[in-house]
């Protein structure tokens, strides 16, 4: 591989920037690992000893990258980060989903893998247009939650319902027609899928008529929630429901 | 005022970027708003439109000042701002409290004040060293939810204690000795103090020995949950206990 250039969506390669991140990487996909890039100031840091014994368990190259590491993270305080082959994986079936229709936020996005892997929701689907699931700001956001997830992108919310039919789908909308807890004190089946929209505008209103449309009971003292809050709410709900 | 500088703590002042959090300074604090800032690009948008109409009922001055907002906001496209002094305001007693001890995120900070508000948590506090509140980037991220709520930071948490004594805290840690479905399915006394930790962290273990410590059931596959997650879970769960 070249010399490493700013991160673009065309490339066939992301980097984790951060030393946990760039752990989770290596953990958890050790298969896409392709590097590991080091600051000469992280030199003999713990963190550090522990990536570097990884890697050479791993047989992947450690490199010492000041330069490289601030062009990538463009941050000037990034000590470590993985490169890593992008991978793409089919969502499982009969498994809860996160669907995000046009997310537009890499911090909201990476916050969002991280909270669905804490509460065990391991499939999460985005719709396009939305960020790009490898963009190093979702990859840190998520703190490399990434790695132990399946994600795909979708061309459009059809092709997602395409590949997964008949599941059964809750939009999350401001005047979904019924409430959280009350939707949550019926049946839900194992195979639930939880869908939200946009930062701005939330999700179209088509999503009203599909399957059963939910609305966080909060006050209108606000406009809306953040969409990352919102989502863990859901997520949280949804996963205590025993 | 002469010509305004890039935002300081010291300053007696603060600014509210972007045209959304603008107007709930001049909604609902509109004795502390001081000016309201309009780039030219904005002018006559129906935004603009309204932030003037308000602030000429006000008497609040209206100011177009494209390079004042690019420098207070480090933004090139932010439009609008109002410039306000700022407050302290006693917490409520008999209220349920947040209070964020050492919190060091102003993005965190700020979505967690629009997620209080949102469920009609009126009363936080911030226990120092922290981020300061009135940063524009705090208030940005709140949606200009500070506005509508009491919010007060204390040197210490013992100083927080002292103007509020006797009430039942609830220390949120990842060793917590309930875990919060189990918490909420008892008795919840009204002045309920939700307690949240530092980011990297958490709290102190001294918070072990406080109240009621809470465990959020997520599992060990992520460190832990993102400050503002844990906050809203914990806020949501709290006030949907009826």
């Amino acid at each position: 591989m070249p010399s490493l250039s700013p991160y673009k969506s065309d490339l066939d390669y992301g980097y984790a920037p951060g030393a946990f991140p760039a752990m989770e990487c290596l953990l958890h996909r050790p298969d896409c690992a392709r590097r590991v890039l080091l600051h000469s100031k992280a030199e003999g840091t713990e963190a550090a000893e522990k990536l570097t014994a990884l890697a050479e368990k791993l047989r992947v190259r450690v490199e010492i990258a000041d330069k490289a590491l601030s062009r990538i993270s463009g941050k000037e305080n990034c000590f470590a980060a993985a490169v890593f082959s992008k991978f793409d994986d089919a969502l499982a079936a009969g498994r809860p989903h996160v669907v995000l229709h046009n997310a537009s936020d890499c911090g909201n996005v990476g916050t969002i893998l991280r909270t669905a892997l804490g509460f065990g929701v391991e499939d999460v689907a985005l719709i396009r247009p939305c960020v790009d699931v490898f963009d190093p700001r979702v990859v840190r956001a998520s703190m490399g939650a990434l790695f132990q997830l399946h994600v795909r992108t979708y061309d459009s919310f059809d092709q997602y319902q395409a590949e997964h039919p008949w599941r059964m789908l809750y939009p999350f909308m401001l005047d979904g027609s019924r409430s959280l807890p009350d939707v949550l004190a019926g049946d839900i089946p194992a195979d639930w899928t939880l869908i939200f929209g946009n930062e701005g505008s939330g999700l179209p209103a088509e999503f009203a008529r599909m399957g059963q449309p939910v609305r966080i009971p909060s006050n209108d003292r606000v406009d809306s929630l953040n969409l990352s809050i919102a989502a863990a709410i859901g997520i949280y709900g949804f996963t205590q429901k025993k």
